[in-house]
């Protein structure tokens, strides 16, 4: 696909990238979810960032920024088949803020997903904004999963279930919260049947804390080199991205998209769209991949399998009623 | 020393990072102004994060803003003895935001600093905050500078000037601007003569472009290993930390500390305590060092003994009249 040589004063942030991939200084470093470092590649890193009042909401308790800060980075790291080893954090707070009850909970996290917290800075901001540089190395056995690395022929796969971050967002915006622990409460302006309440409360803590695909990348690395992304500004952008990298068309089926339980009786109740959530919502952090026919991940990992890769360079929908383009609906972190 | 195991609900930057530096997960990574990681710590890892408002005025050019923000981290690297390699960028900017003039002049530092962009992550912000992520190896022949390797008999020394940047801070206060290209502007309110009017400039370009010393942290290492830090948030703090660090003390030479020319004579003018600016001022970007005595850099790397190390603990300072206790005067990044 050809370059634009030429950027727009208020560029779309692919635009951008598209740019800077192709000045000198970037030396092919750009366009996956994290940069391989040379001399042999042994290092992933990936960088990622958190704004209250941009990525999450301005009452979002300290504790759950740090577990949402690590978890996006992860999915990142997740994406390319790797296992996370050291974080460096910059932390700019606005006044007042709980450091100590970040840095617990954050540290808490590293734990768990053994990395260990090696640098960082401090400073103040307005806007409370947490940065963080997340490295990884592959596991033994393992290949790098790239996004060029998607043919055509291969099937297109889903790790998990799409459009619940975005009913999350909805959720939040409407009056329901979210406590330090982790607790939903769902305000009853909202007016949700007892069977919706279950998966309301999921799709809040989906949102706030999305669940790293960490295993399923692993396993990709160890039985491919396929391709994969993490599925973060919605599926119709990611999936575009995937394409673009590996000269690939796509068809994906809809109706074959995973969605959690009651999510379309809630979509329903809130009058939103699920084929927008599904397509655009974003902040979903599954992985998107591609395996060769007849590949299938273990059914423990509840991949799906939504579409399949095609020479022919279009992006299109299967619904029930006909195909369709599909467009790179999304989110744009310049102009979104 | 002895380390806090509470935290107080508000601790200051020093306060928190000693709690960190006990947490197991943390792993003695922490202490540097760069992390060293294993297995063989051939990589310098160091981050450093400027927000508009904060660490540079909120009408300073996207260029300018690129280009110290490079500057800073590079100075971090420098104090480690380590060469650039690779560069992670989080950019989050409030709207207008000219992202091409921003990525123009960033990419331009790298190559003249010989090292690239390798990844990184855009999105918005209230306040325009930009944080890098820099990675850095050893020169050939070369030894890591530690903070630890200062030893009692040392003598202390500094990379450069003084005070400048804080009195540059002054004058951008008082109505002084720099444009893109760093041409400075002196409104004729500040009453300046012809004779101070060069050095006012050069103030105001040092506090916006600050030069890091990698020159003489490659000279360092390659000389080494002793003790070094970059003097960033104040004289006195930092050399408080290289202390505590080494567990030794260290006596500075009041009269022995260099000042730009015409220094006091601005001060004088402004009603400035060059003292406090000197002391305590801070965004010096220039390197802390320690050498055994009879040790000394190339003259043009224009360094200055400035003091000696030693065992007893007390950081003292000798003026002209006394000796006097020299506090941790300087810059908090949660407090200040």
């Amino acid at each position: 696909m050809p370059k634009p040589t030429f950027l727009s004063p208020s560029p779309g942030e692919d635009e951008l990238i598209d740019w800077l991939r192709e000045q000198p200084v970037t030396a092919n470093l750009l366009g996956d979810d994290a940069a391989l470092l040379s001399p042999s590649g042994e290092l992933a890193v990936t960088m990622d960032t958190q704004v209250s009042g941009i990525h999450f909401r301005t009452d979002l308790s300290p504790e759950l920024i740090a577990r949402r800060l690590l978890a996006v980075n992860l999915s990142d790291l997740a994406a390319m088949g790797a296992r996370p080893t050291r974080t460096f954090l910059a932390l700019s707070t606005s006044e007042p803020f709980d450091h100590l009850s970040f840095f617990r909970a954050f540290l808490q996290e590293c734990a768990r997903y053994e990395c260990q917290l090696a640098g960082g800075d401090l400073s103040r901001n307005r806007n409370t904004t947490a940065v963080l540089t997340l490295l990884g190395e592959l596991p033994s056995g393992g290949h790098w999963l790239r996004r060029r690395a998607a043919e055509p022929g291969h099937d297109l796969w889903l790790g998990g279930t799409l459009g619940e971050s975005a009913l999350g967002v909805e959720l939040l915006r409407r009056g329901a919260g979210i406590d330090a622990e982790g607790r939903v409460r769902l305000p009853k302006s909202l007016e949700l049947t007892a069977a919706q309440e279950p998966a309301a409360r999921q799709a809040i803590r989906r949102q706030v804390l999305p669940r790293p695909q960490l295993e399923l990348g692993q396993w990709l690395a160890v039985h491919s080199p396929y391709g994969a992304i993490d599925v973060s500004d919605g599926l119709a952008k990611d999936l575009h991205r995937l394409c673009r990298e590996s000269g690939t068309g796509a068809t994906v089926d809809l109706q074959s998209i995973p969605t959690s339980d009651t999510f379309h009786s809630l979509c329903r109740s809130l009058s939103l769209s699920w084929r927008e959530l599904v397509l655009a919502g974003g902040e979903d952090y599954v992985l998107l991949f591609t395996l060769p026919r007849g590949t299938e991940p273990p059914p423990k990992l509840a991949a799906r399998r939504i579409g399949f890769l095609h020479e022919n360079p279009k992006l299109q929908l299967r619904t029930e009623e006909q195909v369709e383009e599909l467009p790179p609906l999304g989110w744009d972190h310049i102009t979104s």
